[in-house]
């Protein structure tokens, strides 16, 4: 690995790689507060949303050209980068998808609810939230964040344990939808299901089998829908709590559609149902 | 590995494993032939479909109860089947996701496009064809099928190349729903575009910006959806063909969506036009 301060220059012999001090922060914090995103459009969209959660940046040879404003900031801001070789790069993320580029980056905190719910169009205005229950694999919530980034959701809430789903591989293939889409948490004290009621949202969960058609009758014009991870599902808690329970149609060949085709298949139909 | 004869007798010391001699065909047909499916629920339907395709089973011991008539009738056919550790799967499979099981199966032939076509309701009757041009990614095409047997499509139609992304990975994610739908590949002499419209199909490129949107007006009744492999795209070739270009509507905030998300809402736009 050729090694960078964050000035730019290559470090002398047995000169060690210093980040800029007033980045420090013990390595048991770091990481929870920081994530390694990986994969050119999640770096760059990262970059280009938030470039003060930057903290470092890793980038093979063939990637220089293609992140020059990003290495102009890390020099301006102090911020270290690091040419590194493919394999480095795949033990730095885990992943042999990292397209050549690993960023470093303060996570984004997550949003209280009451704070989600204020930053949407006041009801009656159309506005749809996902709630992901439960610990879900990464890829499909990388998937239901791209798909909510192209569909205009208002949010995604995780449940308490769902935070875990918020990796870089989630990021990665998000393509950079994960910048799009707030994301939030219920804080202590904050009743999910009624505050969504309360702010005028219908709350659906969405079940494999038995519950009702989505194309029944026309979706509402503001919905929270509840996606459970998949192979656990969702809590009971929350099935029972919801308003209605939404069913995608199909043959019954196949158990069920994977969580991610069906929260693009739910959300588009509620763009077509408020847009079209 | 303990292994075991296809008479399910584990064999003594120093006798090599065999399999039933009518199975032997020299090695390098056999990986053009043979595909090692895993993950439960490709490898159940798979013997629950076409049981005489299975050619030797790899199973964890913690599998053997779930996969209690698969053994039975690779002791009735002379199959031979190995318990193993998960190691060994990860290393058979190529994958971590295995599930405890693989099976060796044959794969199955792709029809011709003339067949294909001769199996669907005949015109005007709805009928949904996928066109898979491209090597795709084997996770997206694995969840093009499972939406595909969701959703009822009459075939996916791979192009020249296609098939590289029949994987024992594309068979996992499709969970099953890739036995469910019929597989074909136009043969010499066989125009993909004449031949689909000829049968009543509209053809329908998929593209991310700049095609109508599928809301604009119903969906056709008989509808061939062209999709490329993410990345590459489809070829100038069908896009230039096709009758019409669609796109799926949405913020812009990303690209676009992954190619299994795009599947999912058009095949559940299709659904909605001839079933709701």
């Amino acid at each position: 690995m050729a090694e960078y301060d964050y000035k730019g220059r290559r470090p002398g012999r047995g000169e060690p790689f210093t980040a800029a001090p007033s980045r420090q922060v013990p390595p048991s914090q770091q990481r929870q507060q920081e994530v390694r995103l990986f994969g050119i459009n999640a770096c760059l969209a990262a970059f280009a949303s938030r470039p003060d959660d930057l903290r470092k940046v890793y980038l093979t040879e063939p990637r220089i050209s293609l992140m020059k404003a990003v290495l102009a900031w890390c020099v301006k801001q102090r911020i270290g980068y690091r040419l590194v070789g493919d394999a480095d790069l795949a033990k730095l993320t885990g992943s042999q998808h990292h397209e050549g580029v690993c960023f470093e980056t303060r996570r984004r905190p997550l949003l209280s609810l009451a704070d989600l719910l204020a930053d949407q169009p006041p009801a009656p205005a159309a506005s749809l939230l996902i709630v992901f229950d439960g610990v879900g694999n990464p890829h499909n919530f990388g998937a239901v964040l791209r798909s909510a980034a192209n569909f205009g959701a208002g949010g995604v809430i995780l449940t308490a344990d769902a935070g875990l789903s918020l990796s870089g591989a989630a990021y990665r293939v998000a393509e950079g939808g994960a910048e799009a889409v707030p994301l939030a948490k219920p804080q202590y004290g904050e009743n999910l299901v009624a505050m969504l009621r309360d702010a005028g949202y219908s709350v659906a969960a969405t079940v494999p089998t038995g519950g009702e058609s989505i194309y029944a009758k026309p979706l509402p014009q503001r919905l929270a829908l509840v996606f459970g991870a998949e192979g656990s599902g969702m809590s009971d808690t929350l099935i029972t709590a919801a308003d209605r329970r939404l069913t995608i149609p199909g043959t019954g060949n196949v158990e069920s559609l994977n969580i991610a085709a069906s929260a693009a298949v739910i959300l588009a139909e509620h763009w077509r149902v408020t847009h079209e």
